[in-house]
């Protein structure tokens, strides 16, 4: 859990937390195009690496949320693209969940090259059932969630 | 020219124009993913095939103006995926260009599936050199849509 | 049916018969990469719409054949690169389905430019149900089959 | 260089030297299609992903040879997929140089999901320049396969 960002003001003071990742990829060749630099739906995929990551690091596999029925499928994307990022860099995607999850979740990204910002994002996302209806979320999700964002962390 | 829709509301009144175009894609399998519907990422691709039309229905190639060292990176694009669509779908692609560029480009899409609309976007771009410094666009860009917004169409 | 290529060397000979469908498409700058041409593994979706329009040509939908609850996956495939295609290139895929096809299904492809010959391709198919194990061809699909390679065609 | 197999039969017998690598890839939802498993294509940029990760635990940068001129386009790839990989799965792409390149270079590819199996793979390469015309391999690169295969390593 150690890559969370908790910080507390104070114990007077509201809590601010949020949930914080880190994934690094490398650029593959696939992701680049003749413009000589990657293309930029190729960040899509590397935001799903970025929540992947977030969910895994905070004890919540999406691949089981999958098993058990739930789909949590992008609603919104936004991206804005500041430099560009090329074949072979190494990038850190930094994902945040800043708000604790009611019908919606909201997480927004940033792509680095060590110092550089290179683009950022937000998704937002709502559970979905197999057929495509709207459902709550899981209770192991929800659980979780209560957990990190009480501050109230192992 | 026949995509373009021009409206005119009177001598006396501004004139408001608008350039729009429309492309028709096949969804293919390797757009889809394990959610049994098209994939997020793949409806960017579709975007571009939707703005390569416009200026081709337009008098403009983007091939040419990348070989005459003109490029038109997106600086933005955000998109909202209101029903998903689904492997060997007929989809439009709706673009539109509701501004003369000045500085900015700016375009709005809409993916539709007969009457039912699925997605909308957008993205804006600017011109860049070959070194990724911004220009000005080229000349018979500027001269075109000059023309095209000025409603003396031939 | 009119792309089908019926050769009868004569009533004594034996049959030749080959089935063949011609499908266009138009290179996206997403399919390109840094190389400045399209990306070699961009050819494989291409191919996938070769044998969708195939199979739709001669009266099978592949997605009707997967909501029945039959799968089709690439068991192997190869491809050679002669030369390489670019951004906004018109090309047409070529799909042969040169015998009948018993336990697996074997598709061969030619992308051209025109008069140029750009790229070569097979792949190999078996039918397998939903879990994955391998199944018996649909009826409707051997029927089909049996049909066009008789060279009793409607 | 630790990944490099290196083996030497005894000092009078011919040597067998070859070259191999390991990657390690965790599959993108991206990466899936929905037949539920990883699709087909998405094998060939984790191949890349192995080919670059030879090059570079041997001494030698693709990203540099690029920028020095030199293109090394796949000219031909074939693929046996033995069972599918699914989303999450973490991955080894075990990538073999089995003979010191001369005009080609000939590349094998394993996938596997711990001791199984999943993909096969070749592809075979040669140099080209900027203008696509084919080219002897870059100095450093011939000099590091010599020291490669001559056993004599550092």
């Amino acid at each position: 859990m150690g890559h969370n960002q908790l910080t507390n003001a104070g114990s007077l003071a509201p809590k601010f937390i949020m949930i914080q990742s880190r994934a690094q990829i490398t650029v593959r060749y696939a992701e680049t195009d003749m413009m000589g630099v990657v293309y930029h739906g190729s960040y899509l995929p590397w935001f799903e690496v970025g929540r992947t990551t977030l969910l895994k690091e905070n004890g919540l596999s999406y691949r089981d949320l999958e098993a058990a029925g739930y789909l949590l499928p992008v609603l919104e994307v936004s991206v804005k693209y500041l430099k560009p990022a090329r074949y072979d860099d190494v990038l850190t995607i930094v994902t945040t969940l800043a708000e604790k999850p009611i019908l919606r979740i909201q997480l927004s990204y940033e792509v680095r090259r060590d110092d550089e910002l290179l683009v950022t994002g937000q998704t937002s996302h709502a559970f979905i059932d197999r057929e495509g209806r709207p459902v709550r979320p899981p209770a192991n999700f929800t659980a979780r969630m209560n957990e990190l964002f009480s501050g109230r962390q192992p």
